[in-house]
């Protein structure tokens, strides 16, 4: 405790003398304007920290994560970031136990670097028949359009909330970091997974969630400002309208918590990336930015569509799981609504969704699918994982 | 032409050189970073260019506007951000044509900088007697708790969109600058206005908007990000999943228009500034962040609800204008719904809900005021206007 003492008070007059040096004179003219630049010079700082704080942390080389983007990608493109340098994050929510052992066999063949697996938090939702009834009621012109019926909703399955099983894959792969989408898993999982060593991560969608997260154990609090595309980790609440911009939440929620802040949610180049650390992000997850990767799974017609104009109108949506989600907006969207009371809620609408997607994928047509991406969609590059991450990298750290 | 080519061509070489200096060495180790910090460095020089051409279109000293809040300030705050090198705004939609000419005679009196006048450009709708008796259906709950009735709605006045009477007075008083809302006036007054020598402003919520904006005739931009607080300046369709956070309209817009692109929503203090700046903007725009000020208006109750943790949750709603605004969340708003109805279209919302307001003020409560405030409200400070906006502007050009 008087070390840390010591080093504050060593840092500030450090700082204090570097006031007089030639960067400040130019622009400080008065008083005020000199107390605007000390407090953003501190804030550098302590961004400085925050970064050195998350890299410790994380084992890995630049503050970036490869967001977890299920549908989307596997180990591949985790080995890409990886090996740029980045974390790079498998996406194991919808992954039985085989194939997420397979998946882990190929990362830790594939690399030495430290590796993210990410698991679903939620509570599952009790089936309502009634519920159910309503949901495909709603769905029903458009399963009669494409020939389908009730028969074609597949059973069981589905996404199931983080489990005893997946714990233990946790701990006998000693899994560097395991990150959680929907709050926490109930403290006796949690415990597991902290007792095998693994650093966890979750996403606050709310200053208050952020809070929560910290309290109960988060070591690095992952803030989704509303731009972000796929699912909201909402778990406090579902009311959207609590849901803030980047430019309002990650400043926020920097100022509310004392574990490293990562931002994420239309950091989608060097600028953007730049932006982020000013607002004071430990570090940066990029999703949509890796979308048009070479080394994601993303399909053809996933690309399409966020190298298309339609990628300038992304919107909130439940109908694909009952949770809310961001993406391209098509015809499901704009002609069920982007928000239906009739849908389950998560996971449980994808099951009456999901036929229409593949019957509409097996005509050529995306109207039916999750497109997810974020709001800056249109700024995505295509190219290697690395170049991407690299650009990102340098935007974030550049002077 | 040709010399623009060679002043470009001039400014490129320059750049390669610079390259090549200290500041760039430590952190480049391959193309790709190189590549980073010469878009960075391009990215930088056009934001200073940019920043000098709104200077020199507004001939104010600094790339700083108070944003024109109808019911919250007078000509006392504008002439507060004048004196301070900002410009000044003066909302005049909800003045009569002998209050705005007081207050622009009080502000020539007050300074000899440049200042802003705000209008609003919406189309007036039609009255609906049935759509208004389905509102007053919707509010009656509220009317009896509080005793009214139907002969507590004011009839007549209400805001109006820009006039020939008003675009007289922009002549007459030669007002450096005028801002719009909700769009443009129809073109023979925009163009008296631009005749008179006015340089003319307005809102994009959208790169639609923004697009639209440019090829009529606006000299400046406002990016008005999801973070915003008030009235949305929407014009260009009313769908609200359209709507971007700053962190992505903000590149987006600079990216699609070439006249100078000033940024609001969430630009709360100089963090907030500076990263507005790597994203592309010109200037800013600041609202909630001096509505705590001391030559500010706003009222006790909207005073202590700013600074109360209430402020903590903001929420766009058309109860009380007929139009999206973003406010903080009290009673009316949570009982009645966010988005109604049953409302009927900006401005005409606004004669119903009006004698609520008055009513629960007068009970000395805000639970059926209009509390407009942005995102970032919790980051707003006290003190004098022109410390808020020397530390925002201080912000915004640190190195």
């Amino acid at each position: 405790a008087v070390l840390g003492v010591l080093s504050q008070a060593r840092r500030l007059v450090s700082l204090f003398f570097r006031m007089g040096d030639e960067t400040f004179k130019p622009a400080c003219r008065s008083a005020p304007l000199y107390a605007t630049f000390f407090s953003l010079r501190i804030h550098k700082e302590h961004a400085m920290n925050a970064t050195a704080n998350l890299l410790q942390l994380l084992g890995c080389r630049l503050p970036v994560i490869q967001a977890p983007m299920a549908g989307v990608q596997s180990s591949r493109l985790a080995l890409a970031a990886c090996r740029a340098g980045a974390l790079g994050s498998l996406p194991a929510a919808m992954l039985t136990p085989e194939k997420l052992c397979a998946e882990l066999d190929a990362i830790q063949a594939g690399t030495d670097q430290p590796y993210n697996v990410n698991f679903f938090a939620h509570r599952q939702p009790a089936p309502d028949a009634a519920q159910q009834a309503r949901w495909l009621q709603a769905l029903m012109p458009f399963y009669r359009e494409f020939g389908l019926s009730e028969h074609n909703i597949a059973t069981g399955g589905g996404r199931q909330p983080f489990s005893r099983e997946q714990a233990d894959i946790v701990a006998a792969y000693r899994i560097p970091v395991v990150s959680f989408h929907f709050g926490l898993p109930e403290p006796q999982l949690l415990e597991q997974v902290k007792a095998a060593g693994s650093v966890v991560m979750s996403s606050a969608t709310t200053v208050a969630e952020a809070r929560w997260l910290e309290e109960h154990g988060a070591d690095i609090i992952i803030a989704q400002g509303l731009e972000a595309g796929g699912h909201r980790g909402m778990f406090l609440n579902r009311d959207l309208s609590t849901q803030a911009g980047t430019f309002s939440l990650l400043p926020q929620i920097c100022a509310a918590v004392h574990v490293p802040v990562v931002a994420t949610g239309g950091i989608s180049n060097a600028a953007t990336a730049h932006a982020a650390r000013q607002l004071g992000a430990a570090g940066i997850q990029i999703g949509t930015a890796l979308m048009l990767a070479d080394e994601a799974d993303t399909s053809a017609l996933h690309r399409a569509a966020l190298q298309s104009p339609r990628a300038e109108h992304t919107a909130l949506t439940n109908l694909f799981s009952g949770g809310y989600a961001r993406g391209i907006v098509n015809r499901f969207m704009r002609e069920a609504g982007l928000i239906s009371a009739a849908a389950p809620p998560f996971p449980l609408a994808q099951a009456a969704s999901a036929p229409l997607k593949a019957a509409a994928e097996a005509q050529g047509s995306d109207e039916f699918s999750s497109l997810w991406a974020g709001q800056n969609a249109p700024l995505a590059q295509s190219g290697s994982a690395a170049n991407i991450i690299e650009q990102l990298a340098a935007g974030f750290a550049a002077p």
